[in-house]
């Protein structure tokens, strides 16, 4: 028994997109314990499609496909597999009125091409898409073999996936064996020094330890195989306490944690709030924060001094010290912590300044030099210099800018008592 | 004439790597002019290899290979060709040779194991890899058929790709014809709805014209073949121009364009500047507009009003309206927006106030709905009401909401004379 992923789309072989939906799936395969010993891509083409699946299901037996489940009249996967089995397609009417629901909801009208996603073969079952108008199908169109398809808009099939594909698959069988990881998440260290720090955990066979490294941060994954979910846990959590004993304060989170849920649930226990002062980074840590449910707990607002004229007038940053240190600077970026924290009225304030790039780059303050200023809840501030590497460009930058300057916070709540 | 790419590693397969190879190689293919109607991804297992070799050397011409040309057993590409093909393997001199010294270089010495990385098949040429030890081939095992290997590392197969195969193809005939592209992008338009609009040119052959979604954004990517970029663009030009005559005010820009360096163009243009008072949004606007480089020329900052005492203190937004209307109101996103570009001395502001959820939903005001202001440079405002359908997350409304903002900013952009 073994699965086939075919990825479906002329976008894919021209190279305008990244296939990400292979590896979403082969890695949930993998976790179900379902062997998988091919991938295929191909375009929006009928005879193309028909030979990749006559392949497909001579050495597989469960079928999965992504995308070319859209209205329009180049999305062709299901009737061509539907036409590879000889299979004629019925209209849904319960997809039809889906699709009209969700129009509605916009205030729109559903077009006459959307029809076109309620035609599925005779026999197939729904694949609900809850968060989309093209709906899969779940079908077991001969002996032995299931195909499931999925549209190729990633957020869409991942939602699919877990609502109805993960039951459905251990419903047949597959998932005794499951595999349960647990993301470590650190910040401050290179993933070399960090791989250096746990390499006596990095060969173990029941639960794996291997890093990953991304925008700054890196991870460690460690992941056990076990009957269940509970034994799984019973392999990591002492893997887990020794790598969080070694690395000590990098550590700062797990799995779904991230730096700016990790700061929210500090100061929610604390029962204080947070504003920002943003320059270079726009706004990037205030979305950030407040991509957090219920941030508004613990996050009053701020103000984005991307000018130096809102510096001063909104933020009370003197003229003169502007002028004499630069907008790039401990005192400034010192100020700006204090001039929101005072003007919101919030116990800790983050503040931002510092060249993005490309352009703005002196030989003594070169792009990449960023200050990120703290005022605490004793009302004292301090500034800190971050230094971002020349190649990196304006987004990365921003970005990085914006974690560390969650991770500074981060360690000075850890630092200071609750008075 | 076709190409197929095969990329060989059990890493693909449990969804350890992403295949960026694939991605690398198809756009290369077209930009040669290569065409490419099959991927193929297969594990470190001879006899799937061979299939896959079988399956693939009876559709295309030129097989392209990425991984397993390692030093280690379980890196069995090149062995596997020559024995599918029947051809003995050779030791060459010149790559032993080449190693030693590489590790050299280094102060090492070669392993044992690096040997195998000398055999290639009798009469195949060496595809040189000059920062790796692992060398591909150029080999034609039997008429029209050619294939060309490299290893998995990015790096190396993109140095052997410019280097190597890229002269040799063209050698061959290839990269005469070449493909290019053009995005147009438009925002408040169903891709159901522009795919009827232009539902005669979805046939076209050359240039091809094809719809995709994605985050509330349409593009239709415009596709042409020709002997050079400016004949591409002749083809390209007309059909680009009936697209945006037929769709109108929807399509806003093409390409490397968004709605932020399309608003920011415009602005610039006009010698105008902008802030941004975000509530549910916390900063995403700001974050959006100064990720383009020079966007200091016109976004001169902003305020982020989460909390209400935020609004009153720093936006002057009435109490009693707050208290009468809510903080999500037609009411409250026009006084941010005047608020906010009286208090920084703007010529135009956007304001965003709503809810973004999973909480905070009510009868009358349920999660997704978003009223969005705009201060126009005579001093006037408006507000617009949006609703994103109750089925999407968090981060799509904010996204969504913001990209809809800078879009609303556009058309009143447009609208206005500059005085």
């Amino acid at each position: 028994m073994s699965a086939e992923i075919i990825c479906v789309g002329t976008e894919l072989l021209l190279g305008d997109i990244l296939n990400r939906n292979a590896q979403f799936l082969a890695k949930e395969l993998a976790a179900l314990g379902i062997p998988h010993f091919y991938q295929s891509v191909v375009g929006d083409n009928v005879a193309r499609l028909q030979e990749v699946i006559a392949t497909a299901a001579k050495r597989a037996n469960i079928l999965i496909f992504t995308g070319g489940l859209g209205p329009t009249p180049d999305d062709l996967t299901v009737e061509t597999i539907a036409d590879y089995f000889q299979t004629p397609l019925t209209e849904r009417q319960e997809i039809i009125a889906d699709i009209q629901a969700k129009f509605a909801s916009r205030g729109r009208v559903m077009s006459a091409s959307n029809r076109k996603q309620a035609l599925l073969p005779e026999g197939s079952a729904i694949l609900p898409n809850p968060t989309g108008t093209a709906p899969g199908i779940i079908w077991q169109p001969q002996e032995n073999l299931t195909i499931l398809t999925f549209p190729g808009v990633p957020r869409e099939m991942h939602r699919m996936w877990q609502d109805t594909a993960i039951p459905f698959l251990r419903s047949i069988g597959y998932g005794r064996d499951i595999l349960h990881s647990e993301s470590l998440h650190f910040w401050n260290i290179a993933e070399s020094t960090l791989a250096e720090k746990v390499s006596h955990l990095l060969d173990l066979q029941n639960p794996t330890v291997a890093p990953y490294a991304g925008e700054g941060e890196v991870r460690l994954r460690i992941c056990a195989r076990a009957k269940n979910i509970e034994e799984a846990k019973e392999l990591i959590v002492p893997i887990a306490a020794e790598i969080k004993n070694i690395v000590g304060l990098d550590y700062y989170g797990s799995d779904d944690d991230n730096l700016a849920s990790i700061v929210g649930k500090m100061l929610k226990n604390r029962g204080q709030t947070i504003s920002i002062a943003e320059s270079c980074t726009g706004g990037n840590i205030g979305s950030f924060l407040t991509s957090i449910p219920g941030s508004s707990d613990y996050f009053w607002g701020g103000i984005v001094a991307y000018d130096n004229s809102v510096k001063i007038r909104c933020l009370d940053i003197d003229p003169t010290i502007l002028a004499t240190e630069g907008a790039v600077s401990m005192a400034v970026a010192e100020g700006m912590a204090l001039g929101v924290q005072s003007k919101l009225g919030t116990d800790w304030a983050i503040s931002i300044t510092g060249i993005a790039g490309p352009d703005g780059g002196t030989q003594t303050k070169p792009v990449g030099l960023v200050y990120i200023g703290i005022a605490k809840d004793d009302r004292t501030a301090k500034a800190f210099k971050y230094l971002c590497p020349a190649y990196r460009d304006r987004e990365y930058i921003r970005t990085v800018a914006t974690k560390h300057s969650l991770d500074l916070l981060r360690r000075e709540l850890m630092n200071s008592q609750k008075n």
